[in-house]
Order: C-alpha cells, then sequence, then structure tokens
C-alpha cells in the first residue's frame, strides 16, 4: 500500500508540466525550499523522501538546458543496480531497500534529443556492508539526497562503442 | 596509552585559538606545510596522522566563512560511521581501524550558527572488503587526508524534514 | 593471448611521442572521438576498452602543464587496489577483472619531475559487492571510463611523511 501510494506520487511526479526557469522549483512535498539552485560551478540539488532522483536531473538537464555535466551525491535511499553483461549487452538488475547512498558519480549528457544520464553509486546498509554498481533507478528514502552538478559548456552525445556495445560518453 | 595521547592532541588543537586568515594554517604535526590552500573553486585540504577531520573541516568553514559547500575526499584512517534509525531517530555507531577511506562526499552547512557538516564514506579494509555510510568521526591514521572543497556562494542551512525526522540541507 | 594483445597496446601507448598542446588527442581505439576536453573547471576525460587509465592520466598532467588537480570518476574495467602495510612500507596488491568502477577520487601533484597520482576506488563485481582501496593499477573493461579532472593554479608535490613513511600531498 505505502509503495503503491509511492508510484502515485511518482507518477503524478512524471506528468506534471515543466515550470518556466525563472520559477523557483519547488519540492513535491514541501513548499518551504526549492529543488536546487545555481552554484558558481553548476546546481546543488536537494531531493527529499518520495522523490525520483533520475527523473529529477533529467528535468534539471532539460529545465536549465545543460550541455553536459559530471556530478557527485550522497544520501538516503532505495537504489536499483544493474550488472552489464558485455555478452547480452543488458544489466541484470537488483533492488536494496533503505540504504545509505555513501557514494554517488555521473555524468549528464544527450541522446536522441533526451538526457542521458550515467550514475554509479555505493550504497551501505545497517551493518555498513556496501553494495554497488550502475545504477537504474533511485528513489530517495527516509531521509535526503544531496547532489552537486559541475556543469560543462559542450553538448556531449552518449554513442554505442561498435566493439562491445557498451553506451559511452562521446567527446 | 596511544589513544590517550591521540585524544590530548586532539583536545590541544580545539582549544587553541582561530588563526587570522591572512596568516598559513599549520598542520599540528608538520610545521613545513599549511593544513589548507585556496583553489580556483574553493579550497584543498590535507590532513596527516592524528588530525580530526570533522574539526578541521568545521574551523574552516568558520575561518574562511563558507557559505555552504560540496566536498569529496580520500585518505587512510580510522571512521566511525551511523546508521540512521528512522524510528528512533538516531545513528547506531560502529567504528573501523585502519582503513582506506576509497571515497569521502558531503558537504558544509550551518545550523543555530556553527558549522554543520554531513560526510559519507567508504571504507576499505586489508582485504579489500568495502564498509561505509553516514559519517559521524574520523581520525586520520599512518597516512593523510585529501579533502576538495568546492564552495558555493549562498549560505545554507540544515533543517528537520517533519516528515521522517531527518535533517535536510534546506536550499 | 587477449591479456599480450592489451599489454601490447599498452606498450605502444607508452612509447609513442607527445602531442602538441594543439591537436585534438585521439583514443587509441576510436579516431572519431578526442580522449578529453577542456571543462570551465579543468578537463573531462572518457577513456575506452584498453586504456590505461594511470597512464593517460600522467599523459594528460604533462600535455596540459597542471599543476595540480582533484578528480572523481566511474567506469568498467580490472583495477588492482593495494593496501599499505605502515610497517613495511609497501602496498599488498589484489586485482580484480570485470568489476563496474563505482566511485573513484584521486589527486594530481607532482614528484621528481614526473606526474605523481593519488587514486582510490571502489569496485563492485556482477553481485553488486563493493571492494575498494588505493588503486595501483587500472585498465577499462568492456565499457568507458569518464574522469572529470578540476584543476588548482598551484603547482603541488608529494612529500615523505617522516612519522610514517607515507606519500602525502605537500601544500
Amino acid at each position: 500500500m505505502k509503495k503503491l501510494l509511492f508510484l502515485l506520487i511518482l507518477g503524478g511526479l512524471g506528468s506534471r508540466p515543466l515550470h518556466a526557469q525563472s520559477k523557483p522549483v519547488m519540492s513535491a512535498t514541501t513548499s518551504a525550499s526549492p529543488k536546487y539552485i545555481r552554484t558558481a560551478t553548476g546546481f546543488l540539488m536537494v531531493l527529499r523522501q518520495g522523490d525520483n532522483v533520475l527523473q529529477e536531473l533529467e528535468q534539471l538537464a532539460i529545465r536549465e538546458k545543460i550541455p553536459s555535466a559530471s556530478l557527485t551525491g550522497l544520501g538516503f535511499r532505495h537504489p536499483t543496480f544493474g550488472f552489464w553483461n558485455a555478452q547480452t549487452k543488458e544489466y541484470a538488475p537488483k533492488s536494496f531497500s533503505d540504504t545509505e547512498m555513501a557514494s554517488l558519480t555521473g555524468s549528464i549528457a544527450w541522446k536522441d534529443g533526451k538526457p542521458a544520464l550515467h550514475l554509479h553509486g555505493v550504497a551501505t546498509d545497517k551493518n555498513f556492508t556496501a553494495y554497488g554498481g550502475h545504477l537504474l533507478a533511485l528513489e530517495v528514502g527516509t531521509g535526503s539526497m544531496e547532489l552537486t552538478i559541475t556543469t560543462h559548456p559542450q553538448r556531449l552525445e552518449r554513442l554505442v562503442d561498435e566493439r562491445n556495445g557498451a553506451t559511452v560518453l562521446g567527446l
């Protein structure tokens, strides 16, 4: 039921219209605080319980017309990792709940006119054991998620490396 | 005894008067090298054996009047992690010794007029097994700790999210 | 055989003359994409299957005359970690294959006129188990490696801390 409610909230987020750039972007769950601010090197984003990290980053890229960016982050949430199978060219997924994100590293670029994220993370559980890998999905849990985005001036596209089928960042 | 000596050194550090900004800030253990320098994007800090990472970052925030910042780091040390219990609103702590800090990610903000740090880390032991989470304490071991601090122009405060009791970064 | 071929490719990379700064630096394996671009805060480097990460970073430092830098990264590859033994002053090494690099953190400085890297990483395998530590070697696997380098204006040298024999970054 809690999960269902959560998905409904996410669905609502996904279908809302994009705000104009000049309007402060408010959190879905608190009206007091915007979701991100512009900094000297890019953007600082703070997401809260119920937010979908990948979706928020994609909306940031579109709204602020970010040509490309690198990012780091930390937080508390429910990650889904996928391990790249070089033979099948697919990711084998696995989800974790209520873990700290001890580290998040990634980049923002574009593919087919849409934002294309690449995120890797390390999640740690209540025994402080660490898991991690390529992030397929990421929902903020009972806490927050802080993301530091460093923007770059060049519009970058993700390409497929013909040798191994992997998607790589084209420079 | 070694531990006691260590605590005495830390106590000495904690009570020393703050230096003026223009004076180079020397390491407690070597007079040849300052503890940090100003860079194009913020500060680069290098801590050595016996230094208390959280205390040094707090002193940096006060001395340099950092409105807010994001940071990354690496090093060798003795971390204490805490896992957030959403029910009790407390961190269950656990300490590790002689681990590499394979990754450190965090932010600097303010709360009640004092620096408020948020640090997550991944520690790895001699078998290269990884542990991690929210950092409650952090002492530099037989090596060093390098911290890259990216400063932001906005003064940011940490707030409590009423929904889950977690402290979050207010934008 | 594959390993041998790989070493031959690396050997070829190692002995090639340094290009002039103005010439785009092409990947060993794809002629369409340069290996790095200059950004607002430093450089963004993308390495591909077969590239040697440490060697490429050293060549970047030399070619672009980087005084010092901090870096973060993510990718897919074959890391060799070493755990520092404070008694013997040596690193006990261990290699892993086909792991994601969930996190890479490091710095570029100089020692004896040559680039001196300090890299820590967290690798995760197909079960999402995390390993990590000090990186002694790093080859890109069937995927890519994205590195974000933030440059600093000061030329920094690595020094030996007399108290514990560890190499530390001098400020």
